[in-house]
């Protein structure tokens, strides 16, 4: 009965702690269970699956259980699912699963899981333009639908305003659900639908029943991440003077379906209904910011109902989780899904630093008020540098600033000292990226490198009375490098399924701003006050995923033929992994040494180039299945995922990935051979020739090492060949590049070779 | 050698105590002195006044001093006056002024003085508007020219843009100064001139010579009345959220010339040359938000130089200090100036509170960002009631709202104890209406009475967790009674002049909104954190000068031909005396009982109406010059004032001025007699009708008590008598209103009658 899951935080405060979270039903020694029946099994007596769910659940036989105890507290049935999965979840003691089990129909029952949720400047910095391009390519995605799995949504912010929005597409089926504080009219052309679940998570006491059942946002990040991924144009915005601008997702023009799946926590029970529901009304993407952790598959309501998806045409975006930089943490590590990583973006709040000899530096700040910090005296004392006692500080430096080096102390310690003290403002000296990227700032302070402004040291301990200038609420644009790999943003391998490399690609995640509700905290200034804003900066790969699913909808709006896997294709072989300084991208995890594969996949979505990837690689659900059975799933294990007996393990294969996963064990020689069939969507006549950058300690072979197309559309196979002969690490990458011979499309592919210990 | 003066200093942080100040020269036992001289008595000699002025300083004869003792330290002349007086002044010893006062034209001499500087929903609330009255009548002062004797400007601040200004008027013989951080393109068809003066200032080490002679505004207060006066529209501005609006100046198209005379404090020498300079530079209306404190007329530079203004049909606008509510107190009771008092206005920044159960009220608060409190736990007891600790605050209280009652503590040190704890947030209850006009709120917190949400205690001691929700940065409008007398404004009679009432009349004083400079502060946030705002609520009568300025500017450009006194007197006749709640015009500094004359002179400044007048009680020089005669005021201080041979005592009369002001002792009867004339200014063939409210105690005789008006401009003259017969309270009030018979005009005076005791 032990349900471990996990939500994908956002890092607006804190990075969430993974725990194990045991969800306990709100009836003593029940628990929720996510059940699959097989839906050919129904007697035929039975109108509807419902019917035969109930029937089932009200003849369970319970071993000393009078009529009486049953009437008292029947199990309840909270959904009952049809695409995503045949079945229903249900809220059963361990003597009722044991009948159930022995139920005509049943195939299997897990416990449910706890969801955790991962969180505009954007789109210039991602170069989307007016001029060329996905956005006028898409029409903005006007006809395209993102179906939202988060935790609702804030209908009166302005990102939700239809102005310049056409009518609704005919062929959508959702509804604006009526609900305690939420109402029909509260949708329009922008925000076409909204939907509530929560029964799974009021059955595991993860949500009081009192919320009521309303699609409305009372937590902010469904209203973050829907509007990054297709908020409307909104101007003049900021988060407290910062990233001062125009608000608008990725797809400006895109739909916004909301379902509501979560409170500060959900349950994998309400997720499935939410993405069950998404399919039948018509989205052509969902965005899942959210993961249960590192769950099986066939036990994974995202990797479920992400199957169910995929074969209807649906592309899923999903984050890969705020657990990094270490390895091996990545979540939603599934084939059919696209899982985005974070990375950084060249925009940086800040302030600027004016000693009173006039040497100037710019360096990070979030202080959340226009502070007027003009000539204040500046302490400098061996002392008082550790920052590490606020009645120490506010003794000696009351209404002046101090100066605070991280050697010996956190910097968020510091912080938190300084914000408790009284002193006028602070001089961070720190290397700490980490606190930058998720963080913010409630005490007046500037945090700057030393080597930035060598001279500071020097002219507060020679000068009489040093002075220092504080200027707040600045926006530093075309910082560098950028992107970076967020310091959090969950690295790969993927735990769950190792052979497809994880995550595919990373999209901006730290510092987005986005819309906000107004009732959620969005800053903390001093340390007693909590600040409210209608849009905020939020970091986590949460806010990465919309981003991608932003783009996966304008690439639905432009090809509206092309399968989930051909738009994941896209994007990944597009990916840029070179940065703003013309190197290759760096990992702010690792102190902004280079970023590997493993890091983030196949580098930066790039929308502009994913909508001309000349070559793609797909993949349809056999293809799938045919991995799973590669895998030595079982039948019973598959039929979880799927729901179909119509898929079958007679050919195992390799997918048709586009990027490659090689694992080694102390060997000496190891041979890992990778069969890919590529299709081509550029041009007819053309040809493309195999560029490769092996992997230390290997030898590639590719064959053949040319690609000839006569026509578009046309697919052509090939082979490559993993040698690993002389590694003495226990890592190694390289890449495929396709370059079209006399034309400009590129498509890459990353290779990792990967020893398991 | 004594030098009394003070500032009439903004109120925005703390009303500024009155100080005696004594002016010292930089150089040891010198002392800067203000010398008018005989024009007439010039040698032929000398090519100009300023020549025969040096000479006469450098012929000083000091006894004991040798040759090389008086060139080390040659007296300096700091300035030569030519308009306001003649004369210059001039940094001397003791010994050096003796001999002074024995050279051929010597007139007189007398210590220069300290200056104190007294502080835009204000157009809508005096009904300015684009339809009718004094704005399109005016074409919003396009030809006239404002001169500023102010602390500077901040010539960034987007009120000074000249968006939609025509060219610059011809006449405009002014510059715009180059000096350390400014420049003359710093200048535009809105600034048109801005000129700095500090030497009388330096000289008598008010400031340091180190700021360099800069016309940049360093205080905030002279960007402040500027655009008060004659800021040109800025939309989408707001005191940190509060009093959101568009930006503009009661003028907004006339033209701003800067004339700086002060920094945190000014000179006397200084004001007196920028004056000087602002006649011969072509203003038309000199706005003088500072005052010298109680100085006979014939030593005060504003009283001096406003004659010099007045004769040349300049129309000066002074503030009337920031003293009261107390009598007596009124600066610049001057009868050629304009004395204007402050009142507060129907806006006030506020904040919802909204209990737990649904009950909701509208408070007082100008916290300055927009902190997050709701449905925070609430904290009732008698002992927090007082907030007198900081310390017991915190520990009973972080991170809940308390309650505090200002019943035995005062609401500004309750405030301070609030601020300095770690509570959420703070209710107070109070009826305290001087910290709201004056005060900002540094803590998260609301002031409320308690008659206003009377269950509140029931609440929050019968319920078991009391919860409030409190939106800040709201603005109410409407609100009433308004105007009101503002707490501080300065009440007469003038101790200087005290036969003519003063103030003449209030304009909105208390909250205003203009341009502030972002090098200065402009609110407290929590204990260590000032703020900057490019927008600020100030207070005091410094900001209801320049709104009488900007209405006499209109006035000018509608009426060209007009006199000073003409322009004062269609402002006071047409002033209000009935607030937004249709009875009398209240006093905040009584506990809103009914103002009096001595409170508000003729009342609420009406712009409209000030536009047509009907009558006109008309005064020039000779006639001021009259009724310093029947003051009794010596050919010599007239002269003071004068400059000049031209006037003298023959016809010593009282002054045709718009209000009636009676003094009497404890004889039995006393009569006054009041001889005034009228000038029609309104419709030929029109007569007018006395209406007399009759002060308590007295009797008035009228006479005639009809005026019949063949002619536009014919003058009719009148006597009112005031007999003093059985008063038993030492001040009683009354008016006269000549109402035009079948017309709208109504032309209104006040009458005060009062007891010397």
């Amino acid at each position: 009965m032990k349900m471990v899951s996990m939500r994908h935080s956002s890092l607006f405060f804190l990075v969430w702690i993974l725990i194990a979270f045991q969800i306990r039903s709100t009836l003593a020694d029940r628990s929720t269970y996510i059940v699959h029946m097989d839906k050919f099994a129904m007697p035929k007596a039975f109108a509807t699956p419902h019917d035969w769910y109930l029937a089932t659940i009200n003849s369970l036989k319970v071993p000393g259980a009078t009529n009486s105890d049953k009437l008292k507290s029947m199990p309840r049935i909270l959904y009952t699912y049809d695409i995503a999965i045949h079945g229903f979840s249900v809220v059963l003691s361990f003597e009722e699963l044991n009948s159930l089990q022995k139920s005509p129909g049943f195939v299997t029952a897990y416990p449910d899981k706890v969801v955790k949720l991962h969180t505009t400047h954007t789109p210039e910095f991602l170069s989307l333009n007016n001029i060329s391009g996905l956005w006028p390519a898409s029409d903005y995605g006007t006809d395209v639908i993102i179906g939202m799995m988060d935790s609702g949504v804030w209908p009166e912010s302005k990102s939700f305003n239809d102005d310049g929005m056409t009518e609704v597409p005919k062929r959508w089926k959702g509804i604006c659900q009526e609900a305690g504080d939420f109402n029909s009219s509260m949708c329009n052309r922008k925000l076409i639908g909204a939907r509530s679940y929560q029964s799974g998570a009021v059955a595991a006491n993860l949500r009081a029943e009192s919320d009521g059942d309303s699609p409305r946002d009372a937590n902010g990040h469904g209203t973050h991440t829907s509007t990054t991924a297709a908020g409307n144009y909104v101007e003049g915005v900021s988060f407290f003077g910062y990233a001062k601008g125009t608000a608008r997702g990725i797809a400006p023009r895109a739909r916004v379906a909301m379902y509501s799946v979560s409170g500060s926590v959900g349950a994998g029970s309400d997720l499935l209904a939410g993405m069950d529901q998404a399919i039948a009304d018509g989205v052509d993407v969902i965005s899942v910011s959210m993961g249960v952790g590192w769950t099986p598959l066939y036990e994974d309501p995202i990797a479920i109902a992400g199957f169910a998806a995929m074969e209807k045409g649906v592309f899923v975006s999903t984050s890969a989780g705020n657990a990094g930089p270490g390895p091996k943490m990545v979540e939603n590590g599934v084939p059919w899904l696209l899982t985005v990583g974070a990375s950084t973006i060249d925009r940086q709040s800040s302030a600027i630093l004016t000693l009173g000899n006039g040497m100037t530096t710019i360096g990070w700040s979030e202080f959340p008020v226009n502070a007027l910090l003009e000539g204040v005296q500046v302490v400098y004392n061996e002392t008082l540098l550790a920052c590490n006692s606020s009645e120490l500080l506010s003794e000696a430096s009351t209404g002046k600033v101090v100066i605070c080096n991280d050697d010996s102390w956190e910097l968020a310690t510091q912080i938190q000292v300084v914000t408790n003290s009284n002193v006028a403002g602070a001089i961070f000296i720190s290397n700490n990226t980490e606190y930058m990227e998720t963080r913010s700032l409630p005490c007046p302070g500037i945090v700057i490198r030393l080597a930035q402004i060598p001279g500071l040291i020097s002219y507060v301990t020679s000068t009489t009375n040093p002075t220092v200038t504080i200027k707040f609420q600045q926006s530093e644009l075309g910082a560098r490098p950028a992107p970076a790999v967020s310091y959090f943003s969950s690295r790969g391998p993927s735990s769950t399924y190792p052979p497809i490399l994880k995550p595919d690609l990373i999209a901006p995640g730290s510092k987005v701003l986005a819309a906000w509700i107004p009732i959620s905290p969005s800053a903390f200034l001093e340390s007693n006050i909590v600040l409210s804003s209608s849009y905020i900066l939020n970091s986590g790969t949460s806010m990465a995923c919309p981003h991608a699913s932003g783009v996966a909808a304008l690439l639905k709006g432009a090809n509206p033929d092309w399968s989930p896997a051909a738009i994941r294709s896209a994007m990944m072989t597009t990916a840029s992994h070179i940065g703003n300084d013309y190197s290759p991208i760096r990992d702010n995890g690792k102190s902004l040494r280079y970023a590997t594969p493993l890091d983030m996949g196949s580098g930066q979505i790039d929308p502009n180039k994913a909508l001309d990837p000349g070559l793609i690689y797909d993949a349809d659900a056999q293809d799938y299945v045919n991995h799973l059975c590669l895998m030595n799933f079982t039948r019973k294990q598959i039929l979880m995922i799927t729901r179909s007996t119509k898929y079958n393990c007679s050919n195992a294969a390799d997918l048709n990935y586009p990027s490659f996963m090689t694992f080694f064990n102390k060997t000496p020689l190891t041979v890992h051979r990778f069969r890919r069939t590529v299709t081509n969507v550029g041009n007819n006549n053309s040809a493309y020739e195999a560029n490769l950058k092996v992997p230390r300690g290997t030898t590639i072979t590719i064959w053949p090492d040319t690609l000839s197309f006569s026509q578009k559309y046309q697919k052509l196979s090939f082979r490559l060949s993993v040698y690993i002969k002389d590694m003495n690490t226990s890592k190694s990458y390289g890449s495929l590049v396709w370059k079209e011979v006399g034309g400009n499309h590129t498509v890459r592919s990353p290779i990792v070779v990967y020893r398991i210990v």
